[in-house]
């Protein structure tokens, strides 16, 4: 079977994405094949074909929010089965037999996953290429099933900046009587605010400006905190259980750390670099506070987040594309300028 | 009963301690008198008399690893009677009503603990004054036993050495299975390397030089990693589920982080001031990794530990001085010279 796929690819840094057409690697017996159907726009998509990161191949197709429907089994596929509505995330595949990858956490494979993009796939060594394309293959082990009733369109951010936050808000143990707050109100914050909120948290949004009150209460949070105000910040020293910080550039997380509880972990999941400027131990020392990392999430917890969506309707906030506006909104996106994240309508592809 | 005490104090950062005798405040219904026997040697009374850290009290009498034997018992005192071998650590009071000490964990007391020197009484505003002489007055709550058997002289260092070790290994849970490592081999570090390895974890000692791998043998390290041998660090990355960092002065944490496991602790308990240089999220993120604080630890878990040093034989290596000698001990700490913890012997101050 080839795969012949319409997308769109980056062919280097800072230029426009471009149609282009492409061949996907052979299915294998445990692949299933995915229409997509709905692409979700993320962050990564525009730092990986900036090559901010490093390690860019072109072309590039981007994309890992992916939900579709799908088209053919390999005969060794027991979870799927044609017409399933499906998800698909950042990895498409991992070493599975690591001490991670047993644990059901692929996403610290110590082999390194396989990206969804930009990457090779690690059986035959073909590219990997993301979501804005019309069709995908990928082991079923690493797709999930999108539960009857949750809205197709504005599922698909789930598969990142969903399961980004809900990963940590899992894993520190958040529910009923857990204070959570949450710094930067994107498509990550506005997931964990969601969430936050569903799992019975007393949830606060960390905000500069107090104009994304309404929206943020709106999203579930209880209370607004506006970080440049010192008198409010001390208002909440020694509050929270958690701080999932969603800011995806460097920032000085000092005025922060006072207000986490005994205990508490301030959990970074949206910047990788410098801490600058330098934190201080002193609080976190006399407060036995932590601060942490967490990077999107396992297989079988991206399934259960899905559950949960699907029992408590949450989607995000989505502004619906045609694939032919990927670059103008990706300028938008680079402006904070969407709420609350894009997802490519695939079916504009065909047009 | 008017309680005439004798003691060292120092009257101004960065003189000698001189002898001095004082009055403590008189008993009350919930307190013991204790004749102090043996009184450990701490880098903070050090810190506290230079004032490093701002707010010296003079005439200060420090000392905070005090193990004594009870002479007189207030008429509300139950657990203790007279004749009682205990010790008392860096706290002698705390709020006893808030959060943290219902939990036991009075370290972290919302409204501050009282500090067994340099700090005042919270009930009648006297000064407090530490080990360094040859009685104190503590409320029963925050005193220990020292169980049958227990070396008294060597039992001194426990009480803020130990503690403050034994209190992270125990709340990031070290067990059988557990590969632990140990950043400093001072006092904290050897106590960290005896009570990880009666833990039943497997320890790493991370040094600079090598010359200190037959004493860390002997302590409990199974390994000694040369911290500076980037060959030697990298064969132990993604290996340690805690790390205890027991180092007093700014240093870099960077080419620890890596040797952390998937959710690993590096956890801060020598240090208060500036993680400089700069931390980097990307390890922390990538591996769900966490840079973490703690201090001393609770009274509840104090004579947990205690009690676990009776039953496996465990204590501080000391190096036995009179109170005399204590101008030159501290001279000698500031050089490092001492394996691992000056006790003072408080016979020493009647002579
Ligand atoms: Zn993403
Ligand atoms: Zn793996
Ligand atoms: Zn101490
Ligand atoms: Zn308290």
């Amino acid at each position: 079977m080839t795969l012949n796929v319409k997308g769109y690819a980056a062919f280097a840094a800072k230029e426009d994405l471009v149609p282009h057409n492409f061949v996907r690697r052979d299915p294998r017996d445990n692949d299933v094949v995915i229409e997509i159907l709905y692409s979700g726009v993320c962050h990564s998509d525009i730092h990986n074909a900036y090559n901010d990161w490093g390690g860019a191949k072109y072309p590039m197709v981007p994309g890992h929010e992916i939900i579709g429907r799908v088209t053919h089994v390999g005969k060794a596929v027991t979870k799927f089965s044609v017409g399933d509505h499906v998800g698909v995330g950042c990895m498409v595949d991992s070493c599975q037999h690591c001490s991670a990858c047993e644990q059901g956490l692929e996403q610290y494979c110590e082999e390194g996953n396989t990206l969804t993009y930009n990457d090779v796939d690690r059986h035959d060594q073909m590219p990997t290429y993301g979501g804005y394309s019309d069709k995908i293959v990928v082991t079923e082990k690493f797709v999930v099933k999108v539960p009857e009733g949750l809205d197709l369109k504005s599922a698909a951010p789930l598969l990142c900046a969903g399961i980004t936050t809900w990963s940590p808000l899992r894993h520190w143990n958040v529910g009923p009587g857990s204070k959570v707050a949450v710094v930067g109100l994107g498509g990550l914050g506005h997931m964990a605010l969601k969430f936050a909120k569903a799992l019975g948290a007393d949830v606060t949004l960390f905000s500069r400006s107090p104009n994304k009150s309404e929206d943020a209460r709106r999203l579930g949070a209880e209370h607004i905190v506006i970080s440049t105000d010192d008198a409010q910040m001390k208002a909440v020293y020694n509050q929270f259980d958690l701080i999932i910080d969603t800011v995806p550039y460097v920032h000085d997380l000092k005025p922060y750390i006072p207000t986490l509880a005994l205990n508490g972990t301030l959990v970074l999941v949206g910047y990788l670099g410098e801490l600058d400027p330098v934190l201080n131990s002193a609080p976190l020392v006399l407060g036995r506070k932590s601060v942490a990392g967490s990077v999107i999430g396992g297989i079988a917890e991206t399934q259960e987040m899905m559950n949960f969506c699907g029992e408590h309707g949450i989607t995000s906030d989505v502004e619906m594309i045609n694939m032919q506006d990927i670059n103008d909104a990706w300028q938008r996106m680079l402006k904070s300028d969407v709420k609350y994240r894009f997802v490519i309508d695939i079916a504009s592809l065909k047009a």
